[in-house]
This record gives C-alpha cells, structure tokens and sequence, in this order.
C-alpha cells in the first residue's frame, strides 16, 4: 500500500512553524506496520494544491492531506480537492449538524465563517471531529483514497485513531510483522561502525534492515524486521551485534548518556559528584535533568577561576601557578576536592579549553584533561577535540559521564576514543 | 525563482526526527526575500530518490537537497544525483583532501567508508563544510541547479549561509527591498502581544508585516517591509512598538539571554556567580555556553542536597531545619554565600522542586524561590511555575537570568511574570 502525506500552510513553507504532525502520523501508521513512502509540504495557494492533489492522487494508494480545514480564506483544502476531483462545493448536512452543536456547547452563534467548514466536495464522506470545530472528509480520486484531516494536532490524533488507522488496517492484505529494536551508543562513529559491521558480519541478512542516525553526541542503531521469519532471525544475529558493540552500548529507546549514569548510580546506591571548568556546569546540569537525580547528586562546583579552583575545590595555589588550570595536576587536585567536600562516592573533574579564545601552542584549544574516580583509585586522560565550543563543551560533557558509566558497569575494556583523541604533540597543527 | 526543498531520511519519513532543517533553509531565505514554493520528504531508498530528483529538477530553478552525505549505505543523495544526471561517480581530489584534513586534525585514519564522502558524481562542483567531514556539492540538470547539503544543522547552515545564500542573491533579477528586524522578547506571551498590538496600533500599516515565533523562553517577534517606502515606515512604527515593549526586549538577530547578560556584564566589568538548587547547573552552564563568559563569571555552585547547601554555601543548618531548602530565608542564604565566597559583583540563587516528586500541599512541585543581588541589596521572590521538569528548569533559569539582567539595564518597571506567576496560596489546586 503506497501511502503519502500532503501537508499545506504558508507558515510550515515559510519556516515559521516546524512540522510535528507528519511525525505524528508517520509513527501512528508505523506503529502497525505501515509506512510513509513519500510527503510533500505547499503553500496555501490554490492552483498548486490542486496539482499535487491530481499528482499525488495517480502514484498513491492512499493520500492524507494535513492543514486547510480552518474558516479562513487561507483554508483550501476543500475548494482544491473539489476542483481536483470535478465534484462541486455543496453545504453537507452531517457537517453543517456537527458545527451546530459545536457552537451551541460553547454559546457561539454559528457564522459565515464557520459554516465554510460544511462548504465540501459533494462526492465526499464526512470524518467525525470528536474535538474540534472542522470535520474532516474522504473521497477517492484516481484510484487514491484521499483523507482531509484538521492540522490542530489534537485533532488529527483523535481522526486518525478513531477512523482513519481502522480503515487502513482493514485494508493491509497481510498483517506485517515489524519489530524495531533501538540501541542508543557512544564512542563508535558512524562510518566506524558501518565498516566493522561489513567486516565482521559480510553475510548480515537483508531481511534484517539497519538504520543509523546520529544525534550528537550518542549514535542511534536500528534493526528492523518485517516478517516472523525474520523476527526470530533478528533475535540471533542481534546478540552477534551486540556481542561486537559490547560496552559501547549506553541503552535502548530513546536512552540519554545521563539517564544511564542516574539509574546506574541508583541501582548501586552511589552517590556522584563533579568539578567543571570549562564544561561550566553543563555536566551537572544534565545529570540534574533526569527526574531523581536528587537521589544520586551530591554536589556539582563549576570553578570557571583559578581563585575559585582554590577556594571552591581546595585546589592548591602552587600547583595551579606551576602547572596551570589545564593540567593533569589540577585536573586530580580537582578530584580530590570535590570528593573531599562532598563525600560522593565517585567524581569526575575537567578541565579544558572550550575556545574560541584562550589557547596557545602547547595549550591548544580543544585540549581537555578529565580525572574521575574514587579516593582510592583515581585515573585521567587528556583528549583533543577541537571544533565549536558547543560541540566541545557536548563532547567533553558525554566522555566524562561515559567514563563514570564505565566504572559503574565495571567495564574491562578501554573506550576507543581514549586511543583516538589522545592529546599528543603530533595531533597538533603547526603553529602559524 | 522557484525554489524547491527535497528532504532525504528514513528517520524524517518514519516521523522518528522531526524535521527542523528545512524551516531553518526557508527562513534563511526570506531573510533575503527569497521563497521555498515547495518540499518533498522521501525515504533513503535509491529510485525513488532518483525519480524525485529528475521530477523536481523539470520544475525548480534551484533544488535545495538536504540529507543523505553521511558515510554509511544508507546515505545514497551522490549515488541518486549521479544516476539522475548520468554522470559517474569518481573520487574528487577537493574532497578527499579535506576528508584527510579532517581526519588528521582528529588523529583519525580516513578509512573506505569515509573515502565514500568524496565518492561524488562526476559533473558536479564542490562546496566546502567548514564544520564537518561531508563536503557538499552542486550540480546543474534539465536547467535546474541542484545543491546537496548535509543534514547536520549546523554544518548546513555554515554551508547556505557562506555559499548557497550569496549565490543564489546574485542571482536574483531585481534586488528585492526586503529588511527583517527580530526581536527577542522575554516574559509577554504570544497572544498577550498579539492583542497589545492590537489594541495599541489599530492602524498598524499592513505593508509591515508581524511574525511570531514562540521559542522557548524567548518569542521572537519579526518585522518585515518590502519595499524602499515600507522600510521607511517600518523605522517609524518600530520605534513606536519598541517603546511598547521596553525592556520585555532581550535583543536583536538571535540573541539569548545568557548572551544579553554576559555581554552586559562585560560592559560593565562586573563578575557574576550563582547558586543553584532545583535548576542543578543549568544556568551557569547557559553563562559558560557564551564565548568569552571566562571573563565576568566567577563560579557557579549546585547544591543539590541541604548538606551541601551547608559546607559549600555556608547556609545555617538550623535555618534549613526551621524554613526548609525551599524558602525564602534559604535562598537568601545561599545567595550571600555565593556572594561572599566567589567575590562576585551579582549573584543569583535558586532553590525550588522541579519534580515529578518532591512536592507537598504547602510546597508543590513547580514553586521556586529566587534571591538576587548583591550585599548590599537582596531581591526576592516566589514563583509558581508549574509544568514538565524541563520546563520548570529552563523557565526558572530564564527568569534568573532576566532579573539579572534588568539589574544591569537599571530597569525602572516590574516584570509581568513577578506578579502573573506569584506564588500564592490560591492558585494551588485543592489538595485531593
């Protein structure tokens, strides 16, 4: 079944509104097995609405149009889909009942206005709006089923379950299987994954589809079957995936790298705490955005001077003026201060330059040394991960929870990214 | 010019990503009195992506693709282009090269899936990412230029702004007149605006035309003319609107809040600090968001738990016994002690419940206190501020930063929100 969404509004073609409702119905239908082959978004003008409802109408099985409903003369769906189909503006009883009622219930007397939303195609059928004022309406052109829906979210979500998912489901000649699985990773890169994948597994099944989407700074992995048969194939070649991913899978559906800390932190009754320089307090503040992270959050001190690394985290004055705030000294001195004072049974600290100002040849910018562990065990790191200071401060933010992670889960192997940006001379530029 | 958009992504068509790129082309665009007239979503799958192309390229002038660069298999844009355009794949000396800069910037190997990023049809003209590693590139069919973008936003947006947008500008046959003026307003809402406007202006002209764009906490209001005559206008009606608004204007052209205070802080040469409860960092890593926030902000200090409210701000442990982490006397407190200890010019503390739990009938989730100041002069207030964690925090942390702010600006007027969201016993829901 070739389905495909028509989306109409000046404000969604001008940017000032960004579309949510062809997300919505898209993950509606998917969610029973049903996918959107292709989606196209115009303007409220009359003549190209048209066109694309005659295009559009000869490629696909069934057309849902979103937007246009609404009283005012920039609605058209109706006065385009009757021209569309030849089939004339009449005032539809079902419609005009509807709007009636609506307006009573409120104590609204029901105007010209309102009443161009009963103004519809004669050939269609009338889809109950259980919420709002427009109902929505059906008619098949070309062999398409053409489904005219109300862009108030609310709306549609009510149209689409009540009646348009049911009929579609109706209609699916078989039922599909399709079962998605979702894992949210850290410290493999896209093409790096994608190549160890074709490495390892050369004979990975078609029936097991691959997605990947990159959302900074955690890498999302989707396996997708469609049939029962391939169910239980997914099952299987799954763990071989999982077996090669290992440690570097954070979570699945929709995991954050904070999320995972949280609930590990939770589950072994530990409590953390950080010291941030140049990360400026982002790390504790997506620890903090987990609901009951209260439970597992000491204490987090963001030391942005040198005085304060000293005041704040005891960091010592000496130290600081013969190693200076980015250093492996201080960045453990950090440590120690932040265990110290909030008694927290793991920490982290960092210390880095964020840029754009700020660096020099030996210190360049996106130079960072991170420490983190107990009073008893402590380790560090210096990486090199130049770029924006948004993507430095995200990058440093999900390594160092990442590396906190590790300790939690008592990982025994050495995330690729200590190798791969290690800090050394020779990953710099020349100076200029 | 017709301008058309096509958008490529399992992810945009599963409804699994909301699609934000294409609003952010579209408005880039009319920045410059150019218009999209049209936008197509398909999924990665290789005909019909060529079948789009050769469609879309026999109507548009321009055909801005976006997506689908990305080292993996499933990225087909330069596979899809060149079968449309019957020109072959071949590697491209520019791309490689910049493939292997940024490789060795990062201390990487270029290995064969990321050569795939350089691996582009023959006819086409590269565009340097001065951000990431997938270059773009432009080529002309059936008299229609096509440029292929990256999905990443920021790297797309480097992309139209230093090539595409001056390109298609020279372009265009007769300069258009149009001048946008943004706003960044705090602390009216939407509709509120709407109706001062309204109400105030009942002749506001019509060729200067109003958009708003809620973009929380912020809503932007945009002010558009499009001719010489209308841009003269617009100076006269703005500075009557602007006086309207006063200091509920943040700034102009993108600006944030953080930025606002950061730059005004620096003007003055005054260090600022903060001390946070419920919003657990998220206001100074806003501060240390902004470049060059090193040199007015001093220290920030999350005290989650009333231990460390006690040892890291000093606040009276008998004072948290008797009024509670979430009272005025508390905030108070922790705003001295972050006064005192950082030595900073301004402060801001904040102590509230953000939720899910942690509330009670006297103090239920979504009610905060904030202190400001500084030694010699202490702000305070209760605000009720119900809603989703993330929003309590950001909301909270946008008006911290908004009384810090009118400090600064030696603001004369009180804020909407101090006396809209006051806390009171009476807008609580009755206990159940």
């Amino acid at each position: 079944m070739n389905i495909q969404l028509l989306l109409t509004g000046n404000e969604l073609m001008s940017g000032d509104v960004i579309d949510s409702n062809s997300a919505m119905i898209a993950q509606s239908l998917k969610d029973h097995g049903i996918e959107v082959s292709r989606k196209v978004t115009v303007s409220d003008d009359l003549q190209p609405l048209v066109n694309e409802l005659i295009q559009m109408s000869q490629s696909a099985d069934v057309l849902i149009v979103n937007g246009g409903l609404g009283p005012t003369v920039d609605d058209l769906t109706a006065q385009a889909l009757a021209q569309a189909a030849n089939s004339p503006l009449v005032y539809h009883d079902q419609a005009l009942a509807h709007l009636a009622t609506w307006c009573a219930k409120r104590g609204f007397q029901l105007n010209e206005a309102n009443k161009k939303q009963a103004y519809l195609p004669q050939a269609c059928d009338i889809i109950a709006n259980p919420i709002g004022s427009a109902v929505g309406f059906k008619l098949d052109l070309n062999q398409c089923q053409i489904y005219c829906t109300p862009g108030v979210p609310v709306e549609l979500k009510a149209m689409l379950n009540q009646q348009i998912l049911p009929e579609l489901i109706k209609q699916q000649p078989v039922l599909v299987h399709m079962h998605v699985t979702r894992w949210q990773v850290f410290g493999i890169g896209e093409s790096t994954l994608q190549q160890m994948i074709g490495e390892q597994f050369p004979d990975w099944p078609d029936s097991i589809e691959l997605g990947f989407r990159a959302s900074m700074p955690l890498l999302e992995l989707k396996l997708t079957s469609r049939s029962q048969v391939a169910f239980v194939e997914k099952q299987a070649w799954q763990q071989k995936l999982k077996a090669m991913l290992g440690e570097h899978i954070i979570g699945e559906n929709n995991c954050s790298m904070a999320k995972t800390v949280v609930q590990l932190l939770a589950e072994q009754h530990k409590h953390f705490s950080v010291a941030e320089s140049c990360t400026g307090g982002l790390i504790a503040s997506q620890i903090t955005s987990v609901a009951g992270s209260s439970k597992v959050f000491e204490a987090g001190i963001v030391s942005y001077s040198n005085q304060m690394k000293n005041k704040l985290l005891n960091v010592d004055q000496q130290l600081l003026a013969a190693h200076g705030a980015v250093s492996e000294q201080t960045a453990i001195a950090m440590l120690k201060g932040s265990l110290a004072i909030s008694g927290a049974d793991l920490a982290l600290a960092v210390t880095g330059i964020a840029g754009p100002d700020g660096g020099s040849t030996q210190k360049p910018v996106g130079m960072v040394w991170l420490a983190w562990g107990n009073a008893e065990f402590i380790q560090t790191c210096c990486l090199y991960l130049p770029g924006q200071r948004y993507y430095f401060q995200h990058y440093v933010a999900a390594i160092g929870l990442d590396l906190i992670r590790r300790i939690l889960i008592n990982s025994q192997t050495a995330p690729l990214y200590l190798s791969q940006r290690e800090f050394t001379p020779t990953n710099l530029e020349p100076a200029p």
